[in-house]
């Protein structure tokens, strides 16, 4: 094993999981809450599993941050895409300057987007992205491996270090999106590879691609896992034959975020298969994540499944870069709120025979 | 016909449907952004529409206001409720403090919640409470008609003119929230009637009863509708027998935002009802309602379907009090913000073989 795989794996191994007397606080505080038990739902759950990560029950996100991983895939010569690998680039640089979908939504509310550059693969300028190119873009999936052993885990501590970055910048919560035309072909053979999921399962149009480029899209993908034999139990070992660079980024985020014991926003497809990859390394991780839109995406749905989270937003997305979270962190936001802001039965001053029915003296289910 | 109810009628006649034109300008300019087409999904169904309500192609709801209508119901007394009547007024009370799961997250997100009461029971002092009240809680269902047609015809009245108001004051987009002891029952009752349906599939168990309560509740609910014989075919008739104050001036504030040209976000379980009495009264009407959470009171799902309406929100919240509109109100502004501030292909920079692929020279399918 190599020095640097020893280094991911020593870090990884700093991840615990949540603080459960802190949960357990965080739980008796929502049942003191002036309101039916459980009518807040899904805000009362996330302010738990706020309360297990930061080991507080009254939390606040108001420091937010996107990372935007952008990277190329070898495999878009095969023509699995709508765009040409030239829109990687564009929008990366778009993303900074607030002009894109998920970055016009992020400057709306405040949040930050640091678009970090994986491996894009033409040539640009712009100050703004964070360079930690891998390469000029992976090699082609279709004939072999997408990069070496040694490139995917430096990719994964990249995503760590960006995480704790995030935290000595004392931001609150994370978000992970992606810049990579031919990513979903990449995401979709990674979760066929994790998960023995059929190829026609967890593939997708992408952008929007013919019926003969999808058929080929499937092609490339059965042909590589047939042909490089990824590991399903080496998650290693499948992101390096048939990932990409953003991907083993972005599970390093995910990674970092539970190392650095911050909260992390999923987004669409290729964000939701990383943190697959990331959980698959380390089931602890999975604590510190937080779902946000169901991706419009097939395959999204199959990757759900398995990490078991439960998206809220159904806006019929498929854009990918960050761009749900924005709107998740708002929902982070309002369980903070409720949490911090909303009186106790006692402080609403409601009278004692309604305090007696919730306090369950009068038995009643819901 | 009485001389209120006239002038009710009146006020509806001016309400017209959306703005075609500006709606087509508003699916050209999504077209031109730089994405995938249709890949963000309802945030550019949202961004038409709102086109369509206030005839501009770019909008921004920068100022939001949340009426809650507060009001007592004389079924209580038949005890289908978990809570004391004190309940509706302790919690009015509250949302005017910020206090409440609603107000918490409106003063969060700096959305003006207007506090109405349309006829609490018991009696308070608290200036912040605007006074509509049409009598101190309505008559027991179970044994009489709720209240008298022409008080039906002044909430609704009142409803409009709250709405008026909002636009006056420059609001850009209205909330509709309630607080009032035993109106799962009402609502119920009242979607029942105005569809046929059955009692067991629109009655829920509100803020959580006990077993012989919830049977209770449907029986009354059932006994109501078999010996008032509202007309499902005149709405006024419905709602005065066996709805609510709460109920009509719901019912009125969309009516209102119809009238004033407002967008106006539909809350949970009384609310989607209110909205269903607004669509039956003048079914233009329909076109200003935006949609928000999927309540997890039983009955929602049939006004949904009633009202062709989608929730993209799936929190498993049923709260009430119009708890849903802060974060939908978020994802209204995510709208404005994608058709304000995203580049169009021309602005990003995306070079032409790009764009011959978007514009369908290269014909694909998503």
């Amino acid at each position: 094993m190599s020095n640097s795989e020893e280094k991911l794996l020593s870090l990884i191994g700093q991840i615990t999981g949540l603080d459960e007397a802190a949960k357990q606080e965080a739980i008796k505080r929502q049942a003191k809450l002036a309101k039916p038990p459980g009518s807040l739902g899904l805000l009362e759950d996330i302010s738990i599993q706020l309360a297990g990560i930061t080991g507080k029950v009254q939390n606040e996100v108001d420091k937010t941050r996107i990372y935007v991983l952008a990277a190329d895939n070898g495999v878009c010569e095969e023509g699995v895409s709508s765009a040409p690998i030239s829109v990687t680039r564009a929008q990366a640089i778009n993303l900074t300057r607030g002009l894109t979908g998920a970055s016009s939504l992020a400057k709306h509310f405040g949040d930050e987007v640091v678009v970090v550059d994986m491996g894009i693969a033409l040539p640009y300028t712009c100050d703004a992205i964070l360079k930690h190119s891998i390469g000029k873009g992976t090699r082609n999936l279709y004939k072999e491996p997408a990069m070496t052993r040694e490139q995917a885990v430096t990719a994964l501590l990249t995503g760590i270090e960006l995480a704790t970055q995030a935290k000595e910048d004392g931001v609150k919560i994370l978000g992970v999106g992606e810049m990579g035309i031919g990513n979903t072909t990449t995401s979709a053979a990674v979760l066929a590879a994790l998960t023995g999921a059929r190829v026609s399962e967890v593939t997708g149009r992408g952008g929007g691609i013919t019926d003969a480029a999808f058929a080929k899209k499937k092609k490339v993908i059965k042909t590589a896992i047939k042909n490089l034999k990824p590991d399903k139990n080496d998650p290693i070992d499948v992101v390096s034959k048939v990932g990409g660079y953003d991907i083993c980024a972005m599970a390093g985020v995910y990674l970092g975020a539970a190392i650095n014991r911050l909260p992390v926003v999923i987004d669409g497809f290729i964000s939701i298969v990383a943190a697959l990859v990331a959980e698959r390394m380390c089931i602890d991780a999975r604590e510190y994540m937080i779902a946000s839109h169901l991706s419009f995406e097939l395959g999204f749905k199959i990757a759900a499944m398995e990490l078991e989270i439960k998206p809220y937003l159904s806006l019929g997305m498929r854009l990918g870069e960050g761009s749900g979270c924005p709107i998740a962190f708002r929902v982070v936001e309002s369980a903070c709120a409720v949490m911090n802001d909303m009186a106790t039965f006692e402080e609403a001053a409601i009278n004692d025979e309604y305090l007696d029915v919730i306090r369950g003296k009068d038995s009643f289910t819901v």
